[in-house]
């Protein structure tokens, strides 16, 4: 197998994983090697804003979940009819199951007060933070381990429960750990929430609507 | 080499490309699998709510060069000293060097009214946006191309130069294009910016600031 095939094999295997987490620990060297990875982004002005908070302790995981879970209550109290049960069937999070959740924050601070690159577009440091989300995911699914990205949380619950700093904005909680499998399908395409677009829908060529 | 060295090869020889375009054109079968790699990436609720314009048009490239330049002053005037002179060195753009910029937007109101996982992060739409311009650059790289992403600009320029709705908005343009050679420091650090930090000053263990 070429590296251009293990790459590209890499991005469609990866998954948002829910409930196919075993509870085994993650090696501390796959640890490593996930958040070198996350660390090796871009970002602008070389600023590295992102931090990395790990959680493993059952009671700090517990306190998220439940939170989460409330969180859940509120978005399907807003859907009725066909939406509200294809909701209703769908795993959200795998918080406890996993063992594992790394809160992924941004610091605006970083980098001192002349960032290159941010003057005109102050969210360019948030697109670096999730930048280091995507090569983190890319590297767990290379090593074969699941993660589940869950926005289901307010972020100032988030930011209490970890004790991030006013000037630290939580960007994710990504549940990381050894799956017995991924899924061929995504979750929601295969409990017929959504189903994946084709690549055509959104190229234009010069102008946006142009095909 | 096994599918993971591969796979962290690329992640590592990823750069933000400016001075090494050279002006060949991209192959189309290149380019619709990096572009099928974006349209890969994880997004909230699976709205997929990104968008890419090709735009090769010389007359567009050199505008869009210009209003960058101008950004380019604008930020050079804010600094003094040191920071004035290394800034000066630093090329941040190869737009017209590339012949092929990608702008990438972010459409809301994909997916209909009830996005899954972003009633309580609005923001969580972006971030999946930015997940694709990350797996776009890192199949570039995998590729033998090089991405340069270019942040000196302001949305509503760029907005109405490649005629994108009022919804829609500019996250990204990424220069993309053959290159003679990926360097092997970036050039923020060659050129005396910023240095790249060690993972263990953003490691965190349960709680921030805990190492």
């Amino acid at each position: 197998m070429t590296p251009t095939l293990g790459f590209y094999d890499v991005v469609n295997r990866r998954r948002d994983t829910r409930a196919e987490f075993t509870g085994e620990p993650v090696a501390p060297e796959v640890l490593e090697r996930i958040l070198l990875a996350a660390h090796a982004a871009p970002s602008v002005g070389m600023s590295q804003p992102w931090d990395f908070v790990l959680v493993r302790s059952p009671q700090t995981l517990r306190m998220f979940r439940d939170h989460v879970h409330c969180e859940r209550a509120r978005f399907g109290a807003t859907l009725a009819g066909e939406r509200a049960q294809t909701f209703e069937r769908i795993k959200i999070e795998g918080i406890c199951e996993s063992g594992l959740g790394i809160v992924v924050g941004y610091d605006p601070t970083r980098g001192g007060p002349e960032i290159l690159g941010r003057h005109a577009i102050p969210d360019a440091g948030l697109y670096s933070v999730v930048c280091a989300i995507q090569n983190l995911w890319l590297a767990a699914t290379a090593e074969g381990l699941g993660v589940g990205w869950v926005s289901f949380y307010r972020e100032d619950f988030l930011q209490e429960l970890v004790a991030m700093p006013a000037r630290v904005r939580p960007v994710a909680w990504l549940c990381v750990g050894p799956v017995g499998e991924l899924p061929n399908i995504p979750d929601l395409e295969r409990h017929g929430w959504r189903r994946r677009s084709p690549l055509a829908s959104v190229l234009h060529e010069e102008h946006y609507g142009a095909r």
